[in-house]
């Protein structure tokens, strides 16, 4: 067995994910586990469905966090609005959107791609002009985030690109919620999913997941049962609705976590949130281009900062060198970009001016740059705001 | 939004789980936050795996925690183990049983439903006659520790019985594991899926699974993907395994508490502690029957003791007055059992002598009866041990 003494190492977590975990939300994570059915708990659901509409700035009533990671809160979504034979039309330019059509095949979806370089989005026109050459499509699925390329994909129009075909527009924020804007109601959004490990800072666990009026008609209109039990939706909002129906026992102490998580969130405020991403990301890519380093997206997450290994690099080197040396965590290239990839996040607690001088300070020797030169490209980067 | 600061009310969880969480537990859910492929996090994983091979008493590689709730188990159990058109036979006695069935139904299964009365178990004869009847099943579904009823499903034989002509055998033991004896490789089980908010006293939020030679063997001859992406073991085994291939983010904290939690059932061991939970059960029922309740099931499980309602008693008044006036949650029925049945938990950390005694306390005069009886009865089958 093991005898040995649960004792985490310090981090500074400035991977893909999971992010710094605040004090307070690894407090709240630890507080004494009561019922599921427990009148308090009942309170502790309410607060985070208030928070996380806050959060993906909805009214959707159906809004809450499924009982598992983040890539089932995107298996959430097609397993709901999606029935055996319905065409759906997929982006894929990254890891991300090729898994949602992985998960829409097997729920018997007809998947049309439409594909874009890695690292590249997509303009509105080109999502219409897939519609209307595939007329009966009936729910479009776009990646916000790419968290395996760092690109940022603008959904401003893409609701009612969608909307006047007839179809919904499904939308993974798992990387962006709480740390860019993600403006459900306002973009026409009808389903989005989450993370909780990312600008949430909170421990991996939960995946938030919002529907709108459209998703909700397109779930009652179903012909078949979801092919999923754990995550269908007819019970679950019973579960988390005035019935309270019991379907299966809450993570009560993640729940507890994502609350506090929500409400640091709310307390520093969305705007000034995002502006702090913005300002960090900025700093970290002057210091980074500094180092010679180029970045791999076109349209930059301001969370997750995605650069080409230089030629010649060891990439398993470097990152075990800042892991074990300086106890800093980047993440590796997923895919076609293992090997030839750094992802580094700005995400949540883990997105200060600390972060950015640790990690320019530890990176420039490692790659034989000049970090005195990365660490005033970025100073100049935060006196210019 | 919310500025309440989070404080869960002091509770004596008796209810069909969560049970009480221990501190040490509590300490490990929040200890800091690494990422999910740091190297210490994969040493936590290999302990957690190590620590319920030791738990399900199995030599299965394949033995993990999901990471999602017990529910999730199920599914996982089904979806990978069955594709459209299969025949499975299920043995339905109470909530769980029924449930297996939607489940595979979901999952294109061709159900076989063996029933027995609510309470009721099934005997191996029972299940071979059902065999026979349908020979081109190939897998039998059963509930070890039915929660809806409190039955206690002895597997030793069915394992034979299933294997003679050609089904796994897969086993709900979420309110079993580490309360009662759960031997999978002694009894022949495939696979077999448990919750970690029961008997192991972590909080709710992972669902321990084992899978078996001849379940691997099933799953590497499908023609068809696993309908579900998220549950998907042919890639879970590899982030679990050598290649520790990303699939998703597993819940790192929660792994940290169901290790630790893990690392106390072995510390007490598991042949002392089933003599607990045997030991407890024994005084609650006899202080309970001495209160003039009757229990549900023939063959009751020793950690949920499921007696009915006596007439004319206020069901949800009863449980109200005992978690309100005395920070005691016990569990109300399940369907047809509905303000007809409670459910009383003895799990985990929550199988205590106290437990027993300030529950009979509390609920003497909520009764009118004589709680002074009661507590001299449960005292004398203590002495008795």
């Amino acid at each position: 067995m093991t005898d040995a003494q649960l004792d985490p190492p310090s981090r500074m977590l400035m991977g893909p994910g999971p992010s710094d975990v605040p004090p307070r939300v690894l407090a709240a994570l630890g507080a004494p586990t009561v019922g599921h059915l427990d009148p308090y708990y009942l309170e502790v659901m309410d607060d985070t469905r208030r928070l996380l509409q806050a959060t993906f700035r909805t009214e959707n009533t159906l809004t809450m966090p499924m009982s598992a990671t983040g890539m089932a809160g995107m298996e959430t979504c097609i397993v709901n609005l999606v029935e055996p034979g319905d065409h759906v039309l997929i982006g894929v330019n990254g890891v991300f959107g090729e898994r949602m059509c992985d998960v829409a095949g097997r729920a018997g979806a007809t998947v049309h791609r439409i594909e874009a370089e890695w690292g590249e989005t997509f303009t509105p026109q080109q999502i219409e002009d897939a519609l209307r050459a595939h007329p009966e499509v009936r729910l479009v699925g776009v990646v916000h985030a790419e968290t395996s390329t760092g690109a940022h994909q603008p959904l401003e129009e893409l609701g009612a690109v969608a909307h006047a075909r007839d179809a919904l527009l499904v939308v993974d924020a798992v990387t962006s919620l709480a740390g860019a804007p993600v403006d459900i109601d306002a973009w026409g959004v009808d389903a989005c999913y989450s993370g909780t490990q990312k600008c949430i800072s909170c421990p991996p666990g939960l995946s938030p997941v919002t529907f709108g009026e459209r998703a909700l008609a397109r779930m009652d209109a179903r012909r078949t049962k979801s092919q999923s039990w754990y995550l269908d939706l007819s019970m679950i909002r019973a579960y988390w609705g005035e019935a309270r129906a019991y379907h299966h026992t809450a993570p009560v102490n993640m729940t507890y976590a994502l609350r506090e998580a929500l409400r640091l969130v709310h307390e520093e405020g969305l705007e000034a949130r995002f502006a702090r991403h913005r300002l960090h990301h900025g700093a970290l890519r002057a210091g980074l281009e500094a180092l010679g380093l180029s970045y791999v997206p076109k349209r930059s997450l301001p969370m997750l900062n995605c650069v080409r290994v230089p030629d010649g690099v060891d990439d398993a080197g470097v990152r075990r060198a800042l892991l074990v040396d300086h106890g800093i965590e980047i993440g590796g290239g997923l895919g076609p970009f293992k090997g030839r990839a750094w992802r580094i996040g700005l995400m949540g607690a883990s997105c200060t001016r600390r972060h950015v001088t640790a990690l320019l300070g530890a990176l420039g020797p490692l790659l034989g740059a000049d970090a005195g030169a990365a660490l005033r490209a970025a100073d100049e980067a935060y006196r210019a705001g």
